[in-house]
C-alpha cells in the first residue's frame, strides 16, 4: 500500500471557556491507504498543527509534516516507524511537528490493524491486553469535606482508584494540604488507590513539596504528580529521594522519546505517564513503555479527550501485566463522548479492557460530528494550502 | 506603557531550495507600545508560529500566544520576564509557543531598549559588551582538498576560526575522517581555532565516535558539535569522559531553559550553543548562560539567519569576556542581507561587536523587503484570524 491522503479535521465545542478541560475541541486525523483508512487524534492546538502539515518548506529540516508521509509505503509496523523517523528528521526544526505527528502514527497503526485484522497491541508484540485500572481523574474540593464526598461519589461510580488534584493543595499551609489528603483518603476508603496531583504548584522548590510528604505518606498515596514543573529533573530527584514509599509521577508533557527517558534517569519517578496524542504517537509511547520497564519504572497513559484516544494511548502499554493503573477520562464534553461510535466502560470488577477489533476498535463516529466540524482556510500567496475536507468514513 | 500590537510578517525567497540553508525564510515579528517599536525574528516554520499566535483557545492551558502579550504592562525588564512566564502557562500546551515567544521576545526587549535608549545587553546588566571572535561555518568539502582549500579561504577572508561539519564525516573509516580533520587544520593554519560539527551523524553510536577521538585530538579540535542526537545526554555524557582536551558542544535545539540545563548537567559538554530565536527569546537565553557560566560551561550563540538575529542572539553573553567564540552566519541569501539596513562586520583583527544603538541597534528595510512579503491568509469558520499586515517601520 501507498499512503494517498492525510487529512486533518478540526472539531470544536460551540464555546470554549477558560477551564483546564482538554476535550473542548479535538483534531481528528484520517489516513487512506490501499482503500483502507486509519484515525487518530493529536492531542493538540488543532490551528498550528493543522499549518505545520501544509505550511511551505522552510529548508530541508523543516519541511511540512506531510511532506515525509504522503506516497509513502506502508505494509509493515518498520515502515510506521521509518515513516516516524522521517518526519523527526525533515521536520526537526518544525516544533509543532511531534503533536502533528503523534495523531499521524495512530492512524497509520489503525488502518495497519484494519487490514491485517488484528488489534494494534498484537501488531506491537503483545501476545494479549490485561485489563487496565482505570483511575476517576477529579479536583480537590475546595474544602475537606466536599473532597470526601468526591471520594466517597468516585466508590459508589465503581472505581477503585481516584486521583485528586490542582484546587487549594500548595497554596495554603502544610496543615490544610494534610486535612485535604486525608479526607480523600476517607472518602476513597481504606482500600482504594490514592493519588495525588500538586499541578506544578512548587515550580523547584523541594522544600516547600518536602514538607508535605508525611500526611501524604500517612494517607498512603500511591503517587504524588507533578510536583514541580516538568523539567526541573533535579528537583524531582531530590524529592524522589526523600519521599519513601510514596512515588514520583510525570511526563505528560514529553513530546519526544528522550525528555521521557530524562525523566525516567534523572528524576528519580516511579511513575511515567505519557500521552500518545503528543509524543509522536503510539510507535514512541510504546519505545518509552520498553524502556521504562527496563528500568523498573511503571507506564501510565495520559489521556483527557476521545474514546479513540484513550484506546490509543492504552495500546503502548496493553500487555504489560504489572502495569496496571490507567487514567480514564470522567467528564468529557459532548464532542468527545460523540467522537467514536463504540465506548470503552467500566466492568463490574471496575476494570477496562482494550476493544479485541481490529486496530483501535474505534469507529469516528462522522455524523454526529458534523455539527462539530470548524472550516478552516489557509492561503499563502493566493493558493488555497488548507480547507477542512468533507468528513466521511 | 501598554503592549498594542504583535505583528509577524513571513518573507521567503522566491524559491525555496532543499537544502540546509536556514536563511531562505523569515518570520520577522514588531511590537508596538507607548509610541515606539520593537523587532524581532523566530528561528521558526513562519506559518505554524503565525497559527500559535492567533489560533482560537483549546483550553486553559492552551491559548493562542497573543493572548498572553496584547495588552500587558512593558516598563522594565522584569515586564518581560513575566511576560513570558504567562506565555508558557497559557500556552504549556501549544508546543509551537515556544519558537513563537522567542522573536516577540527579541521585539520587546529591542523597544524597551529604544526607549530607554539602551543597548540590551546593558538592559540585562551587562556593562559593557566585549567584542566576539567569530567563526567562519562551513561544510566539509567532498575530499581532504577541498577541505583545506576551505580552510585557507576562511583565512584569507580574515577569519581565526573556522567550523567544518557534516559531509562525509561518520559515512566513510576513520581513515577517511581522521584525512579530513588533519585537512582541515593544515588550510586554517597552526594557531586558527578549528570546530568540527558532526551533525548528528553516530545517532547514539558511542563507539563509533570514539574512534574519531584521536583525529580529533591530534588536529586540536577546540570541539566536536553534535556528534548525537540532542537528547541523547547519556551518549554524550560518556563521550565527553573520553575526549580529553576536545570538549563537546551542543543545545541549539534546545527551546527552553530545562533542555539546555539537561546538557549542562548531564551531557558533560564543554559548549552549550543556544539560538535565541527558539529558546523563547532573550530572556531565557540569558538564562542559559547565568547558568552556564555558574556550571563553567561556555555560551556560543547559534545563528543562521540575520543580522537582526545576530544581534539578539550575542546579546545574552555580550558581557562575558572569556565565552569569546561566536557563530557568525557568512553565506546568507539575500532576503537575510537586505532584512537589517545595519550590519556587524568583522574588523581588522578578525573580531565583531554589538552595535552600541539603543535596543538591539538593527533596523529592518522594510522598502527592500516588500518583495519578499508573503501574503498569508488564515479563516476559522469564516472569520479572518490572519492576514499580513502592512509592513512598515
Amino acid at each position: 500500500m501507498q499512503i494517498e491522503a492525510v487529512d486533518f479535521f478540526y472539531l470544536s465545542m460551540p464555546q470554549i471557556l477558560d477551564i483546564g478541560d482538554g476535550s473542548q475541541d479535538a483534531l481528528l486525523v484520517r489516513v487512506a491507504a490501499g482503500g483502507y483508512v486509519g484515525w487518530g487524534e493529536c492531542e493538540a492546538a488543532p490551528l498550528p498543527s493543522i499549518a505545520s502539515l501544509v505550511c511551505p518548506m522552510s529548508h530541508s529540516a523543516c519541511k511540512p509534516v506531510q511532506a515525509s508521509v504522503l506516497g509513502q509505503r506502508l505494509e509493515s509496523a518498520d515502515d510506521i516507524v521509518r515513516i516516524g523517523n522521517l518526519v523527526r528528521a525533515n521536520s526537526m526544526d518544525l516544533l509543532q511537528a511531534d503533536h502533528t505527528l503523534s495523531g499521524i502514527d495512530m492512524a497509520l497503526w489503525d488502518l495497519l490493524g484494519r487490514r491485517l485484522q488484528e488489534p494494534v497491541y498484537r501488531l506491537l508484540g503483545y501476545p494479549r491486553a490485561y485489563p487496565k485500572l482505570p483511575y476517576a481523574s477529579m479536583l480537590f474540593g475546595d474544602t475537606p469535606q466536599e473532597t470526601l464526598e468526591k471520594g466517597k461519589k468516585a466508590r459508589q461510580l465503581g472505581y477503585r482508584a481516584a486521583k485528586f488534584g490542582w484546587g487549594p493543595i500548595g497554596l495554603g499551609t502544610v496543615q490544610d494540604d494534610t486535612d485535604q489528603f486525608m479526607a480523600a483518603r476517607e472518602g476513597l476508603g481504606e482500600d482504594g488507590i490514592l493519588l495525588i496531583d500538586a499541578g506544578t504548584v512548587w515550580k523547584e522548590d523541594v522544600d516547600a513539596a518536602a514538607l508535605r510528604l508525611p500526611a501524604l505518606q500517612a494517607c498512603q498515596a500511591t503517587w504524588l504528580e507533578e510536583p514541580f514543573v516538568s523539567g526541573a529533573l533535579d528537583a524531582y530527584r531530590r524529592l524522589a529521594a526523600q519521599a519513601g514509599p510514596v512515588k514520583l509521577a510525570g511526563g505528560e508533557g514529553s513530546h519526544n522519546f528522550h525528555m521521557a527517558q530524562h525523566m525516567i534517569d534523572h528524576a528519580g519517578i516511579g511513575y511515567i505517564q505519557i500521552d500518545a496524542g503528543r509524543i509522536g504517537g503510539i510507535t514512541v509511547a510504546k519505545q518509552v513503555a520498553d524502556y521504562a520497564r527496563q528500568r523498573g519504572v511503571t507506564y501510565v497513559n495520559h489521556t483527557f479527550t476521545s474514546h479513540l484516544a484513550l484506546s490509543a494511548s492504552l495500546q503502548p502499554y496493553a500487555g504489560l501485566e504489572q502495569d496496571l493503573i490507567c487514567e480514564y477520562p470522567v467528564e468529557l464534553k459532548s464532542l468527545a463522548v460523540e467522537l467514536t461510535r463504540e465506548h470503552i466502560s467500566l466492568d463490574e470488577d471496575g476494570l477496562i479492557r482494550l476493544p479485541e477489533r481490529p486496530g483501535l476498535g474505534m469507529t469516528p463516529n462522522t455524523e454526529a460530528l458534523q455539527k462539530y466540524l470548524v472550516d478552516v482556510e489557509i492561503r499563502v500567496n493566493g493558493r488555497l494550502l488548507y480547507t477542512t475536507p468533507p468528513l466521511t468514513g
